[in-house]
């Protein structure tokens, strides 16, 4: 069994996360998702309000396991038997400080993969940070986010 | 049973792409290493000679399977039931023709991923293209490529 | 009047070309589509059919105007009286060769304005360059190019 | 009559930012400087003197119009009825951020055209980060600012 | 004699920095590592920790002096008699901010010469935020850093 | 005494380059400025033409040296006791390829540094290339261009 970890800040998950975790099914036997409890600090939602964003949004993909982690991340990966690091790329800054990472990670842990999966071009300009900047001003992301994603931002904003 | 077809020149298979390959076999149960056929014209090796340089230098690898090929890689990566297409990136200039790759890719094959690895820092430097022209001025190569195509440079550049 | 020259190769022109001649045609009062002859030689079409091939593809668009040049492209267009030269960005790479091109533009005609549109999200891996390589492999470009370039691609390739 | 919006920071107003708002005036009927309130927290100046930063800086351009807003950027420039958001590149970092922007600008508002123009060479390096970074260690920005900047600089910094 | 200046945070000092300073004495007489003062705020060792960790792992190198500094860099680096600044350059990022640098410098100091410097590829991932980042939780980063840098990390984490 | 060599087509020689050659000469005691002549077929000017054309613009330079040289480049550098390889930067797309050569070129010879100098704005956009193309087409260079390139640019183009 292959078992593939994607970390992140999932503050909030987005329908660009969901595209590529639906697509990681596709290639791995089990998928991880990591939520980073570190970003707790400034982050809109608490880690425990994102982990369960994610696993409210993906409850229809069972090989998807969410879970939050703390410490450095390829030891918790190695913790949890992944043969690899899952990371989606958006544009060519977002490949930089992976690459950057990328090296550090084999630095660490060699046997553990680092693989990159590009958001399709409908998610290219949907990131958390902006999903949280638009949303604050009004604008309804229900075409951004899943359905419950979008009803946590309304509630956190006070625009229910 | 997944199986990843890894297209490429090979022109000639370098310790980098073989690192690539090697990575590829703990992801997947079946990797499709497939030469381009049509960059022949202008190629210093024959598309059958670079099929059988990555054959000779992956024989320890079983479950590798080398092939030429010619017209749309994603046709040919459909045709051997492939669920990815992988691709080894170097440099952020890789990235950008890879990424509009990607998306033409997506547009005529949706249901074939293209996932990225990143090449190790030993390898960061070393193309087919550079080997070729390093060789070519009587640089020996051997730390950089299998034993079989130094072998095979030499020969082609008459340096034996 | 506010002119606007929009020069390329347009070999043959796509719907993301077509897409920035419409959207230019909001922000000027005329548009001039400006083919570079210089380019015939390995081109697929000739200059001629490729100033036609826009025409037709821009007969609804009664401000638009298509033309053939060679020589300076700021001559040119200073010759048409245009206030600004209009080029349409898809990728980082096209924009570092743009910005080479603009300041030696600024250099040799101050008052021409270079300007920058990006291309859709839709339309972001259409290059003429991956539709000439995907069509002659036998690929229906009907989604990527007005009706009449599809004609004259099939044509080309003795595909019909 | 085409009203173009250009939306920024200005804290101060380089003349970096003159030259790109001089060139607008060339393009469109009328320009409107946006300046956004929302940056105030840990600005140099409040959004009102950086309106009238830049109000005393443009006198001698008529169609000139200089205002701040907070809000969706998109929205405010509807209001004002622009058919264009201008933005000044000086480089490819630049490019990247923007890039995201204007995709998500189109989704949010599909017929406001986001339009790109370069910084001219001698201002490639003049960012109001920088003016404000150099000033404060005492360098005279002459050059790099207009004359009522450099005043107001020098007196945030008690250097008069 | 030939003097050239090296500025940075140093917090702390890493391999690839002192790969640099190493191959820095090969082209000059003299380098001067120059500590910033001012990131003292928000920085992990204070500005004379981090130049006593700079002095100790330089002590072998005779022609390396380090001290710290505020204000002005090009009025430093003119103070000290340098001909140039020297910078090590890991990734394009870093490459875009010190292009911006250098042509603000050459305003500002037209005789000081940029000089740039690439990072061997072992060093390549090692930056000194990275460096804090895994330190703090836990990794041993004794492969990365000189060996009074990480014993002074350690104590500072409180890992002793 | 330290040498310093400077590489590369010259085809022909720019006031770009020579910007960076003087600033050399403030750098290193001797800079050999060393014109590829495998690039012949294909350039404009013969490597003996490019030398001449070279020689004659430096001859105010007393510590410059012109020569032609081809095989490998650190072979050359290191025969000519050179302590570094100057290269000059005018963009991120000249760095990403120059970044490739540099490890290969450390790979090759460990103790021939390669040092980078950025272009300064003035000539950030004088390419030879840009020359060759601009000049071909009648635009005069004399800005851009030593005296006696630009004659024999017009002798060449048949412009005299």
């Amino acid at each position: 069994m292959r078992i593939a970890v994607y970390p992140g800040g999932f503050d909030p998950v987005t329908n660009g996360h969901l595209d590529l975790i639906t697509r990681m099914t596709h290639l791995f036997d089990r998928v991880v998702v990591a939520v980073v409890k570190g970003r707790d600090k400034g982050s809109l939602f608490t880690a425990q309000e994102r982990v369960e964003l994610v696993q409210t949004a993906c409850k229809h993909l069972p090989s998807v396991e969410v879970e939050s982690f703390d410490g450095l991340m390829v030891e918790y990966a190695t913790r949890k038997g992944a043969v690899a690091v899952v990371r989606g790329i958006r544009a060519i800054s977002d490949f930089e400080s992976e690459f950057d990472q990328a090296l550090m990670n084999r630095k660490m842990a060699p046997n553990l993969e680092s693989v990159y999966l590009m958001a399709i071009q409908e998610n290219l300009f949907i990131s958390a940070t902006r999903i949280r900047e638009v949303s604050r001003l009004g604008y309804d992301v229900a075409e951004l986010v899943p359905a419950n994603v979008r009803t946590a931002l309304r509630k956190k904003y006070g625009q229910e």
